[in-house]
């Protein structure tokens, strides 16, 4: 059923994200594609002529789309960002000035008080803090983010684990290369290495993760009380960040068990198109997950966690694994835009 | 000047440590290896016809030694042991019994309370274990070991902030595939993938350190009372273990820096061939250490350690990489054997 | 509608090739899988127990199966064969004598004057040899067989440039690691680097192109008079063989444009469920094909061709990439017994 | 003895060739480098506070030269270049026009008829080019060039098997990624995978190799007579260069033995310091060269060659490997220095 699809745009659709959100998009059973837009040197250009990097080919619903420059008054209602940060943080807000509701997978506005850093299985509620943001900000439109991919692992997990009070996390990362877009990180640096420092990122998982499980104010998110320290690291690896994690609680499990199904038991408040059934989906076997063998569940949607076991010096670790650019990036925006129809945001 | 050097034995020398003591053997100021010695596949054949997999030819002063089996009446009186843990046990009680002094990288008698697991800049007097011994055993030779790879790494850093009294240490590993020997992994299971468990190497870490940080008693080691919680994961590396590593102490330094200057500081108690002057280098540029640029450092005998930062959650964090093929297993045997003589153990 | 699915059987179902079979099947609106034979290591054992190592799950129609051993009387009458070449031979011959066509992808029969090498697009009247086979070896069952996986492609090619009467063909492989099967090629040996031979590989492609490409006759095929002169490499490559092609012909298209024109407009005989309309895809990005992007089109049955060009020294020139676990072994198999089915062998 | 040693500058000290170039000439018996030169973006810096991407620490008699623009009039006699193509054109003939030997590695200069294109175990002789450039140009200095890297081998092969008149050459090549410099191809676009094409490579091969082997007359070189065909892809190695490579000669060798004695018996017509005694190494092993393995053999200046055997369609084949940053670039610079120095060049 085509004719209840909702007419959105994708600023930045010609980069690593932007075309996992167009192809995403192209077979989404509430959104049809109908604006793209990309920097100066690819406006002007047919989509399908632009540089394609998925493996999965160009879908031909949007192949004859004109590439246009980030227009607000061409753009639709809806309208995805997976614009560098570099220049995200103005655009967006253009957008939102003109009406747009932006889904955004850049870090710019993550952080501002009254926009909403939203995972739809941890804080739906967060929407609410868009009447404020409208307010403050003069705005017709709306800008509402997700997190930074290595972030929605781990809040994922932590909110899973809400009972329990988690209180300081220690989490390691080995992050994949698709991570750093295109071209992003050398080849020459990574083959046969670890880089043992992203830019920023370990500062983005202490912080986003924390107003993720906080509680939304009206002026803006009460920050949970839970303490993060994060090593990041660059591994060669294609798609998917494996994390080692562990976690101290207040009240903690009696035994990893109980752990495990609070992990396997979680699940969203609404059924969403995206969203699996239970997001998160614990392994068994001693050496898993795996990015090889276990990114692509439920189409990159599901968290795999595995490992589950006491921790000597906090009181539980794991190893969780998720698709950093779809569950940490462009399927996480469309989770975003699918929560905001199903609650009438977008109305 | 050859005359003065003491002949030497290598069991396991066709496998990839065997290979890389041989090479770092034929050209030792003080060990000239005369014997080699394999499984009976390869016992007979000249050494220069096994499978060679180092990317330095193989020595030419050992090529023509034929490989022997595993009979200690016929090796000389000091003998290196790279044999899989599947048979090392009993062969080296063996030769042990029969008069021979093993150094061994094997893991099967570490944690034997009268065999010194022993890091020289660390624990050089747990040598003195020997005499308990070889009096229990009644063995005329005597068996000392080095540590597992990835615990040499944590332990020297521990070492080195012995006076900040480390207490609880939180490590996870990023390990080369040259840690499993060959062939170890399989191609399709490890190419562009992360494998978050090493069989057995968590347990070694938390436990070994403990030993190697510990008192010498006349019937054992008093093992170092601290905590080590460890995850260990294999990645896609040749050469090179990286530790993400976090540390409490009962006398945390007052900065950064302070840790690091005792890193570097950090020195061995007696001058050894192979021993550099400082086994710890600290690197200041905010994306190292790196396997790829750093892991030969001083002939793959220093751990290089970056990312020295405080801790939100224990106190501090640092990178740590190590050559597990040199200072974690054939170079740390060679160290060994090096102390034994300087010390006398081996008149 | 399963109501008209063949029982089949799978011998090696273990393997990774056995597995890819059982995953294509348990899909396949022809057959249903539903007996599954391995070594005597897993016989006993339910399937869904054994080491999966695709990355999509184990399909749950077949979890419950016991892995049977390889006992003709218990088979259904079709098998597929992905035994390992130490193994085939006599066993495939049994289930062949107890009345079971056996479609293997085994090298074993492959050159056997009456056993037929078949790629259906190019030569399903191979056949007919059936006939012959049957009667000279006493069979009421079948073997046939498809060929090596660096073949079919190679075929392929050759075939669809059929009228321009190919002659002399210099071919280089970069091979997948996939192809060796698992554990196949360790780590240590494969990371970063080029492994310049294949044992047995260049003999294949160089005699199993010229039964393929030839004429069936009572007695057996009629050599295609073409010479072929290989090289094969192995590369740090998960799925995927790329092969560098130059060819001389007695009729020599005029241009590069009418031999990617004969490559395109190339079809098989019979529309066959597994067969793509168009078996080769010609690619006109200067930098296609591409493993990781171009291997899995046409869900791995397409080979795609790009590069078309003239050679100095033969006479065009051109790059040939094909899924070989896919296209080169189990997709392949499935396909020769989709044919078999569509031309009356399995009534 | 550092008395005797020239002065010598870098042109583009900072690149990937330029750091390799550095790194050699300062333990260099005749060179030593005291003035390097770089883009403005490092000008002005202390060299050793650039970015060092090699292995083995920054020498540090160079680590407190301070960064230079390239301005001609500040530079020592004798420049090695390493710079990108993009520039090296005029800046290089600046230098030479001011009285400089430039020594590069860019191809800006290679086919000019009164350059040098010299590998020296080959063709010496054209450094008697050099008297017709100077007259042609007005300049006091001079421009010497060496070839692209795969070049080198493919040549060095060629020369040494000479009097068996080579006349048509088939070359498929599996290049490394230092071959593209830094950051040259992107981790996302090589891992797991191969590139087909590298831009403007094959042409260079075909051309330069004529060019090299050609006999040069006093207003340019007459090129070989020998038709080469290649096909060159990028495959996920660091370094090293393999090369596929079939060969029809006028008088080819009566057996494959003949043509190995060839290759194994080739010399250059002078010693140099950084020349093997044997510039081309045959290994018998079937599954060699391999990067890996044998990249470094004597410093990375041997080219390794091995699987030599009959070819069905030309008359031999073989597998040739050299390391591109050393023997193909570096190291091919610095050799052709040593023979301006050797032959009074440099007087």
């Amino acid at each position: 059923m085509t004719r209840g699809r909702l007419d959105v745009g994708v600023l930045g659709a010609t980069g690593l994200v932007g075309q996992t959100l167009v192809a995403r998009l192209a077979d989404h059973p509430w959104f049809r594609p109908v604006w793209l837009a990309a920097s100066e040197r690819s406006a002007g250009r047919r989509y399908g002529d632009t540089s394609w990097r998925l493996p999965h080919a160009l879908p031909p619903s949007v192949a004859d789309l004109v590439v246009d420059e980030a227009v607000p008054a061409r753009a639709p209602r809806l309208v995805f960002s997976a614009l560098d940060a570099g220049v995200a943080g103005p655009v967006e807000a253009a957008f939102a000035a003109s009406g747009r509701a932006v889904v955004s997978n850049a870090r710019n506005h993550r952080m501002d008080p009254l926009v909403p850093l939203v995972v739809p299985e941890i804080n739906a509620g967060h929407l609410s803090l868009l009447a404020s943001q409208r307010r403050a900000r003069g705005w017709t439109g709306a800008i509402v983010t997700n997190p930074n991919c290595s972030t929605v692992f781990l809040a994922l997990v932590l909110a899973a684990l809400d009972r329990f009070r988690p209180r300081r996390v220690l989490v390691t990362t080995l992050q994949a290369v698709s991570g750093a877009g295109h071209p992003g990180v050398a080849s020459i640096d990574l083959m046969g290495n670890v880089i043992p420092a992203i830019a920023g990122e370990e500062e983005k998982i202490e912080s986003e993760t924390r107003k993720i499980l906080g509680v939304a104010r009206e002026d803006g998110v009460e920050w949970r009380d839970v303490t993060i320290s994060a090593t990041t690291t660059r591994v060669p690896v294609l798609h998917g960040h494996t994390e080692s994690i562990s976690i101290a609680f207040d009240a903690p499990p009696a035994t990893a068990d109980e752990l495990a199904e609070a992990l396997s038991a979680f699940t969203g408040p609404v059924p969403l198109p995206s969203a699996p059934a239970r997001p998160i989906l614990c392994l068994a076997e001693v050496d898993r997950p795996q990015p090889r063998l276990d990114v692509d569940r439920d189409g990159g949607m599901t968290v795999s966690v595995g490992r589950i076991r006491r921790c000597g010096v906090l009181d539980y670790k794991l190893v969780a694994l998720g698709h950093n650019l779809i569950r940490g990036a462009a399927g996480a925006a469309i989770l975003n835009a699918e929560l905001m129809m199903a609650q009438g945001y977008l109305d």
